[in-house]
């Protein structure tokens, strides 16, 4: 098996998280984080600040070169406005990965957090701990740059498994992760 | 003042409308319109659907040209989860257009509707029946392409009465119509 180089992206409007990890079968190494921030004086007007995550992501994607990358299925309950603006931002971020042809997967927080804490009610300083320890790093991620390399670590290891399946003779399941059911409703 | 060619996007997960028309003063020619559909069998996946969307959009700009787009501000109250499919919908259609760097106006359908029928709680039909007759189409568009059309119209008429303003020598206002003040709290 080479190794695959995968990209972790936490979507938010004002704050995207990017993490880029290296996994040569169980061994993961850091590559890259941080983050795309599009908060400021002058960037108020929603279409400007869309285009500034799908600008950040695709020359995050042009400077690491992933083989794949996976993204966080978001939820937001606080009111409609901020879901919709939430979903405007992931909108953009997936845009920009899928225009690079990448590979997208998707994972929930709850599965990012059980693949890096063993459980899904793990709090964000957990997750930095956790992420820090697996790739051996000097210091603690940031919260969002954590979250992102989270769940690049939690598509590295869903690929271990379905190929795991896969050597089995299970059929694999399907790429992505999570469902979006209601999709045809819209 | 030159002819301003202007497309209106309607957008959606399953059919994105988009209407391009040439506004020269007050007099308002079509050029086109049509939908950016999304829905299949083989067009399950969100990441996939939302390429469509940019591809669509982005296909629409190079082909018809357009010198500035006006873009419906939605909104969704059925559950959650469709409002975050609206908005990614939404996010890589405004992605799109910003790409092409264009300037993108907002308008709610309460906007629309005002400038199309006179009164912002005009039924789906109504609309269809004024943007036939503000066109001079020989038939009725379908609904979300009126939809789309009555959003350039809509915006071609507050170009003109920011331009009378800007005579009259009043401030003119923010180009960006409606509000998403919300945005900084995500």
């Amino acid at each position: 098996m080479t190794a695959r180089r995968i990209l972790g992206i936490d979507p938010g409007l004002v704050i995207t998280g990017f993490g880029v990890i290296e996994a040569d079968g169980p061994a993961l190494n850091y590559v890259a984080s941080g983050t795309i921030r599009t908060a400021g004086p002058q960037l108020g007007e929603l279409p400007a600040r869309l285009k500034l995550i799908f600008d950040g992501v695709r020359e995050v994607t042009r400077r690491y070169q992933p083989s794949c990358a996976a993204i966080e299925i978001v939820f937001v309950n606080v009111n409609p406005q901020s879901t919709l603006l939430l979903g405007q931002a992931r909108g953009a971020a997936v845009t920009a990965l899928v225009c690079d042809a990448l590979p997208v997967s998707e994972y929930t927080p709850l599965q990012m957090k059980k693949a890096i804490v063993g459980h899904g009610h793990a709090r964000k300083d957990q997750v930095q701990e956790m992420v820090r320890r697996l790739l051996r790093l000097p210091g603690l991620p940031g919260k969002d740059a954590a979250d992102a390399l989270g769940l690049a670590i939690c598509h590295a290891h869903a690929g271990a498994s379905l190929e795991v399946l896969a050597r089995s003779g299970t059929p694999l399941a399907r790429r992505t992760q999570g469902a979006y059911r209601g999709g045809r409703a819209l």
